[in-house]
């Protein structure tokens, strides 16, 4: 599987500090040696020039004087989820239904690591491969959030249901609030694209549909948004 | 004061529809003159090729075949802010201070409009102008949301307090979190940046510090996510 570069100073150090994550290399300027060296063990760290570190990194990367090439992480299985969250009480997943833009994927997993989700869930075919503007996005969380790719959402949904989880769709026409669930139990949240929401197949699949309070004269909420303030009110007792 | 490019259908559709918005000049491409056409008025309105229409614009636009160039919107004050607030019974603003990414801010605009605040007060000088992609990151309701800048946000905050605002400072360390504030009257949430927080003075100006209730694992939330959860808590009935 083709390498990732990972890039930014939180993306870097998690990665340097997980030891699942193999890294082939790993570059730096000067000025960011004293944050990268102590991480490194007794892998080669190679400090270049400024400008011989931007011509290394994609255009637009605002990579910060650090930067790695790494294989992708392992893939969770949607079995290992199932059988991860067994024995527990109460949990949260999210699933994303045709979220395609890395950088709000990235902040999602950022959202999901700080209000404590087991796990995301995402279409294989739809979804973007790991790269370094998503594990930016999530500042580091990425290392630590098991990402589960699946060929078919609603056959993940039915795995899930069997085990106990309660399905929640969002959608901006729903009758009721997210706040008026009842959130004992182990919780899977599904959130679809900005522009067009769940498909239809997915939406069936849900236990309950629920919306964010929004004011009726904005459209939508970006869905990294309307991710974390989802899984702020789960997170609550 | 130099023009805005003003791209992405979202913030263009918003521009063409503001009355307040001065447009000199609206272009796009073939695709897009059904959903254009109908608001123009009598403006004029330049349908090119895509490749044309593609070098008109910055690099990293994503700017969807619209784009219109336009006077920046005026200034709301303080005073304005002050006295259109004064016979409501509940309101709430949000004063950033230091945060300096346009898509931050665009995006925080988009969460303000959803939630129903008031205004966002930033500081004048260390506060980008408005630009093409804060309002692509606004999604179209930059042009409804007063932004007020002021030189000293100490002073600004002093005028709020006057007329009974009370000032919530959002702060990692605090104590309590957001969830146990008193949600009545009138709230103005002071955010930090994402790296620093706020600084020392305006820290020193707030009736209290709240925290939302994150994991201990992860560092912090993008500024953008923890302003759209604020907005929402403080949404509530």
């Amino acid at each position: 599987m083709a390498e990732v570069i990972i890039y930014g100073k939180h993306a870097v150090m998690a990665a340097l500090e997980n030891p699942k994550r193999k890294i082939s290399k790993a570059v730096c300027t000067k000025e960011n040696i004293d944050a990268i060296k102590p991480l490194m063990g007794n892998r080669k760290l190679v400090v270049v020039e400024r400008r011989e570190f931007e011509k290394l990194l994609p255009q637009d990367a605002v990579a910060q004087g650090v930067a790695v090439w790494a294989e992708p992480l392992k893939n969770t299985d949607i079995e290992e989820i199932c059988s991860n969250t067994a024995d527990k009480d109460s949990c949260r997943l999210l699933i994303l239904d045709q979220v395609t833009d890395p950088q709000n994927i990235g902040a999602i997993i950022r959202s999901c690591a700080a209000f404590g989700a087991e796990a995301v869930v995402v279409q294989d075919k739809n979804s973007p491969q790991e790269s370094g503007a998503m594990l930016k996005a999530a500042a580091g969380t990425f290392e630590n959030m098991p990402v589960c790719r699946v060929t078919n959402i609603s056959r993940a949904i039915e795995k899930l249901k069997d085990v106990g989880f309660w399905i929640v769709g969002m959608d901006g026409y729903a009758k009721d609030e997210i706040a008026s669930l009842d959130k004992s139990g182990k919780i899977a949240v599904i959130m679809g694209s900005e522009g067009k929401g769940m498909r239809r197949l997915v939406e069936e699949s849900c236990d309950i549909l629920l919306r964010l309070p929004i004011s009726p004269q904005v459209e939508s909420l970006n869905v990294s948004t309307a991710a974390a303030i989802v899984l702020y009110e789960l997170s609550k007792k």
